[in-house]
């Protein structure tokens, strides 16, 4: 195959960028004047970027669009919120562009993520690293007696890819139930699915815990809004570690301050990072961490070296990994 | 079997007291005058202690020494350091008194509680639950660079009894290595074990994550010291869920602010709970909840069923579960 220009539209250290200049010997590395902050930031537009093969990174689609050169774009993170819309697939597909996502990389950390949120809520972690009662007082037993092992408790994962398969890996040992919710079952899940039928019954009577991985588009834009809320089993927990969108935020809060769900963990917001006046901060039964579930040490060179397994792959016209469109 | 004085010497939620009576309908129930505060605690001495054949709970050495009907002591707790000495050993084996503990009751609590700390340090949650960060700034980089899957790191499990096998269970989806400490390998373990000669090895070239589930006795004191302290590898982090005195705080401390040890997560200290003006509880890497690893919900009745188990058993004459001497 002919050389190909390369776009990486985020700052890398310099020792991934040694990694990546190894990796695309022989191709052309085109990198931006102004690289975006992170690997969840749409980059700025870049002269460059219309005379390119590859794009690395989030890409804007508008100038993606306008790029003719264009063959393949492989989104730095496992969200590819930005392109799922009906008019860019069209587009994709017409022009013969394929897109693939870093899902694989972010699997292990948001599972674990996941699943650190819901040890955490189990054994009262917030509150117990607080606290310094003495053993056998009223405030001691308070504690304790609200510690639970998540043995025998059902757990719903609400949008079921390569994270909630991890999460399910992950619950195995723990004598839960798990089940997961898909618009289709594949048949490749490993746990009972249910579909849209099925969903309102498995909220209402079955969830001890909610765990939302679900990707942000049109169709899950309050995805969990006040008529969901209204219908779960009381004092089941909710988790999101999926886009912050997927939750009309006035709903939840309402669940929370009712009681209705007894914790939240949100991993994800909308906005990110919320205003400092937002009540969910100081919503008791509310924790929040700042969009770091997919973070992990060499994050940069594992989405590196994913990418770089990509293009070893797209040059010989095997077929993608992560492939998304 | 004649009917047998059953004496009780906590306070049981009147649920529990009824399922206390009805699992030992024939028998008589002897309940103290002063009930003790928790399951952890020393019961006072009663004078209706004398005439028991069995008793549960925490009852003293000393009035089990003077309680000469007594042939069972079923401990409350998964811990025996009050009934573990050479001199107690020796007066039960003499007067024919089998002990058995609560350790079936607590492992799955303790276990997952292990799990809670090793992932909330993983993925940082005190300081992400804290900050308010903005995706793409240097201090979100921080915190989201900062968290780890485990995935390929190595857990040192010091001390391998019920608690350290359930953990290992839960840790086997991880893909970590797991090791054991354990005086002597008796070949159920499931993991690759190091005795003494092995350990210091493990602890300076392999354990990144150091968990402590030792008992405390005379040999345990101060297991952890500054000589142990010192040679492990750095940046280790170290847990203890087993007992406060089988680490030397002040070595501890030391090993913190050096950064030898990443950070330390306890869930039991010497004493409990620590004095307010404790060093430990305002190092920013020491995390501790107040001895509440084996708490869980209707912990009472999940004592009381393995009790009531073990008494179907002792009637029987058949062999008890969690039997230590």
């Amino acid at each position: 195959m002919e050389e190909l220009r390369i776009f990486v539209d985020f700052a890398v250290p310099s020792d991934v960028l040694a990694m990546l200049q190894e990796g695309t010997k022989g191709h052309q590395l085109v990198l931006p004047q102004k690289p975006a902050a992170s690997v969840l930031t749409k980059s700025e537009r870049d002269p460059q970027f219309a005379t390119v093969d590859v794009a690395f990174g989030q890409p804007d689609p508008v100038a993606i669009a306008e790029a003719g050169q264009l063959k393949w774009i492989h989104v730095s993170s496992s969200g590819i919120m930005r392109y799922d819309t009906r008019e860019f697939r069209a587009l994709m597909a017409q022009r013969g562009i394929v897109v693939s996502n870093s899902a694989s990389v972010y699997n292990e950390a948001c599972a674990a993520h996941a699943l650190s949120f819901m040890l955490a809520q189990a054994r009262k972690l917030p509150l117990a690293l607080k606290t310094r009662t003495a053993d056998g007082t009223a405030a001691w037993h308070a504690v304790r007696g609200s510690c639970r092992t998540l043995r025998g408790e059902t757990v719903l994962i609400v949008g079921y890819g390569a994270i909630g398969k991890r999460l399910a890996e992950l619950l195995r040992p723990f004598h839960m139930k798990v089940i997961a919710y898909r618009r289709k079952a594949r048949g490749d899940e490993h746990v009972p699915v249910v579909t849209e039928d099925q969903l309102a019954q498995a909220l209402a009577n079955e969830a001890d815990h909610i765990v939302d991985i679900l990707p942000e588009s049109a169709e899950t834009r309050h995805f969990f809004d006040a008529t969901r809320f209204a219908t779960i089993k009381p004092g089941a927990i909710f988790y999101n570690i999926g886009r912050g969108t997927t939750v009309d935020q006035d709903a939840l809060l309402e669940a929370l301050r009712s009681g209705r769900i007894a914790a939240a963990w949100l991993d994800v917001t909308e906005p990110e990072p919320l205003p400092d006046d937002h009540s969910l901060w100081t919503q008791p039964n509310c924790f929040i961490t700042p969009h770091v579930a997919g973070g992990h040490a060499d994050e940069a060179k594992t989405l590196v070296r994913h990418f770089l397994k990509n293009l070893k792959r797209f040059v010989r016209g095997q077929s993608l990994l992560d492939r998304v469109m």
